[in-house]
This record gives C-alpha cells, structure tokens and sequence, in this order.
C-alpha cells in the first residue's frame, strides 16, 4: 500500500534521524500516541506493513486467501487469536498501541480513526499484517530507479483491473495495483529488484498495455493521483496492498481494524528475502 | 522432505519420459493407482509439494504455524474445508486419488498407507501443501552443484536441531534440516540458487559447525543415510518438511493423513519465483 498523507512530523516528535532510526524506536513514539502522520521513509531496510484485524471466525478463510493471493497479500505475521503481541514481528510489539493510526470499520463502512485501539481489540480478534510497498521502493530509490510519484510529491496511482484474485470464503474480487511510468531498462531492473522482495509484492504483475488488465483510462487511477509519462516510459504494474483491503470490504465483515492508510507496522524485519 | 524410497516404476506404467513429463500426466497415473513409488527426478522445474490432511479445527493454528516458520514450512497450497480440489495448484488436481501414496496417522500414531484416501476425506478435511526440496535440488544438479547423497545412491541426512520454530497453538518443536557436503564455492553457488526457490525451502538456514546448531554427530543423522564428506568439504544446512510433520505427531492431532515420504505431489507451479 503506497497511499501516503499530510506529514505531521516535528522534530519534537522525532529527536532522531527517522531514516536511519531503529523500528523499537519508532514504534515506542508511535504508541505514546504523539504521532499520527506517515511512515515512509523510516527505518530504511526493515519491512513495514499494513494492518486487518479481523474477528477469528473469518480468519481461516482470510488466510486462505492471503496464501492464494501473495502478491497483493503477502502475510507476514499473523497474531495468535486474542493476543495483541505481535512477537514473531519483532520485540515487544503491541498490535493495540504501535502503529500510528488506525481505521475502524463496522459493517463495511469506515466510523472513524484513533491513536490506538485498546478499547476496540477483543478476545476473537486476530490480526493480519501484510508486507506493503514501502519497502521495495526505498530499494528501488537506492539503486537509482526513478519513481514519479514521489519526484511529483504525489501519491502512487492505483487501479482496480480485471486479474481475477483467487477466492475464499467470502473474500474475493479484482486486484487492485499500482502504477509507476518507467523507461524499458528501468522496468527491467526493477523487475529483478523487487523479485528480492517476495514480502512486499515482489515482482510486477504486468507491464505495458493497460487494457491488457482491464485499465481504461491510465491517466484516471481509482486511488491515488495521476501520474505523468516521459517520452518513451510504460506504465509497470506492481500489486497492490488496496487488493485484500477491498477484499474485507466487500465481505461485509461486521468489525474491522485496519492501520490507517499511509501509517504502518514498522517491524524488525528485514525486507529482502536475500 | 527429501526421503526416497524404492522405485516402482516400469517402462508400462511411465510410457513416456518422466522428467519431461507435463504434471497432469503423471497426476493421472497416479490416479489410476498403477504407481505407488518415488516423485523424484519427475515433471522438471514443476513445484512438488509435502501433504499434511487435518481437521478444520486445527487449520488456523497450523496455517499460523506455516507462516510463522515459512523456511521449512512453505505453505503452497491450502483447500477449503472439505472440498478436495486443490484448485489453486494446477488443472483437475483431486487430493484424494493425485499423490502415489498416503500415510494414515491416528493419535499420532502411523496406521498404514494407500493409495487414495477417497474412504478418508471428511468435511471438515482441510489439506496443507508444503512445497519440497526435490525442486531446489533439480535446480542444483542443473547448475553442476555437486550432491552427494544422490552419487551415493542414499537418502539425504537429516537432523533434529536447536533451533526452536515459533509455535502456534499445538504446534512446536526443534526444526529439522537436511545436509548436503559441499565445497565452500558449492556452498556459496548454491546459496544464491536456493534463494531462488523460496517456496521449496529457500536459502540454507546454516553452514559450518553442526554443534552451532545443537548436531553432536554429523554422521548420526535422526533420519535418511549417513552421507561422506570429501576434503575441504563443509555441511550446508536447509531447512526441512519433516519439520512439520513432527510438528503435527507432536501435536497429537486425532486423525491425520500425510503422502507416503518421497511421493509428493506434483503442482502445476512453476519452482523458482523468479
């Protein structure tokens, strides 16, 4: 997931370079609850990712379809079921209280956000984190493949199209992926870039011919903003954290917890399988 | 899992090549029951994949247990419960007839093998497949990487380890590896071809020293053949599938059903992720 938001950082928050910060860290400021902003471009190197808590009687077929669907879904913790410590993600991480924001949903529509969710997390809830995009772009950044969107200081475009995902229980539905305009050899060594990071979406999905996956209108992206093409660029297709989000959307789970678009789990891990 | 076992096979059960072999070939000799040996060495460059049958009611702790230790339990297919079509694998796959044989666990205890489980499969069956390193080690002899238990004519070593899985629920217990001896360079070149195959095991776990690991005698493996190290050589270590199935006898599960070590099935899945 690449949607990104107002940046409500102070150097009064961050005391640190947040780059080059430690996850530990940063989580313990995300839960004293003094920040709520993004967290791109923190903690360079370690894998960030978004959040679904979802009630334990839907978790067996949300697994199921995260195992059937790793590029847009790529589990990588999962919480034992009423347990908030989040352990095989790093040291002493509270799912309730380390994350900046959180979005809470009932009955498929959105109620509102909070700083942390100690009083929504019940004795069902089991919490899904999925690697997002954050990672594989600093990469991409560090070895010089250009991205748009961020040179623009724009949010990365993002498409429903129509790759069925594969199905289970009540989730289901198109995958949703992102876009980012690059020249043939910068497709081709972002391609073998991010195949490093099978935990963030790995490789793309599609490269080229948008209509190929059902997108119409390139310069219209559902999420996110326009982007600009330079002479000679195809649109590379990654896909996208937004697909599993809609997937529960469309489920109707009665009660979920998500983080709040833009503001991840940072977790110790490290984000290239090698 | 890396286990072999006799070879059954004969010029008219195999009319054609078998390493070549398209997987729904030989998935349809084995659903006519004529074969109940070996996979190795079959359908070249296709995923083949370790089978763990068990109630629903322990699906999610053990799908949790899989992610949580994705080295030797490489999840690549999971069903719905109790619908025996492994849709996601590959074309007409029925887990019930596809594999050359099963083994039937009650209590933990080993029952008897068959050669399809149709009296077997229950509704509230769910089947796990866990992807197995007779794909990495294809991609190893493809590369010249030398390896030694199949000069020998044995069955690859394997070992039970200091190093604790993370546990979910019933599930738990000392990772097993398997061993191969290889020149430094080897083990280098095969480092970064295993990488490759995240799925099957993905990179070695260890190299070097066994006791690092909690192995006192290297030549006493707990499973498979003792195996010979030329000079120079060191023990390179991947992570293993009976892993898992300890796990699950650990567990005491009540009624489990497993292939027939060395008789996997065989996915429509390509190995390497990339």
């Amino acid at each position: 997931m690449a949607l990104t938001q107002t940046d409500e950082l102070t150097d009064d928050v961050f005391p640190f370079d947040r780059a080059s910060a430690a996850p530990g860290q940063l989580r313990k400021i995300f839960r004293s609850g003094s920040y709520r902003g993004t967290t791109a471009a923190m903690a360079d190197g370690y894998t960030q990712g978004n959040l679904a808590i979802i009630p334990e009687r839907f978790a067996l077929d949300f697994a199921r379809f995260c195992q059937r669907n790793p590029q847009p879904c790529p589990m990588i913790g999962v919480s034992d079921t009423g347990n908030p410590q989040m352990f095989t993600l790093g040291k002493d991480i509270d799912i309730r209280t380390d994350i900046p924001s959180y979005n809470i949903y009932r009955n498929g529509e959105y109620e509102g956000s909070v700083a942390d969710i100690n009083e929504y997390w019940e004795d069902d809830s089991v919490a899904f984190v999925l690697g997002c995009s954050f990672s594989f772009e600093e990469a991409l950044a560090q070895e010089k493949v250009p991205l748009r969107h961020q040179e623009l200081g724009r949010t990365c475009p993002m498409y429903k199209t129509s790759i069925e995902t594969e199905v289970s229980g009540p989730f289901g539905g198109g995958m949703v992926v992102s876009m980012r305009p690059m020249s043939p050899s910068d497709a081709i060594r972002a391609s073998a870039i991010t195949a490093r990071f099978p935990h963030t979406h790995g490789m793309p999905v599609h490269m080229g011919n948008p209509l190929d996956i059902g997108i119409t209108d390139i310069h219209k992206p559902d999420w996110g903003d326009p982007t600009e093409f330079y002479e000679g660029e195809i649109p590379v297709f990654w896909a996208c954290g937004v697909t599993p989000q809609n997937a529960i959307q469309n489920a109707r789970i009665p009660f979920v917890i998500t983080h709040t678009p833009g503001s991840m789990l940072i977790t110790d891990k490290i984000s290239a399988i090698a």
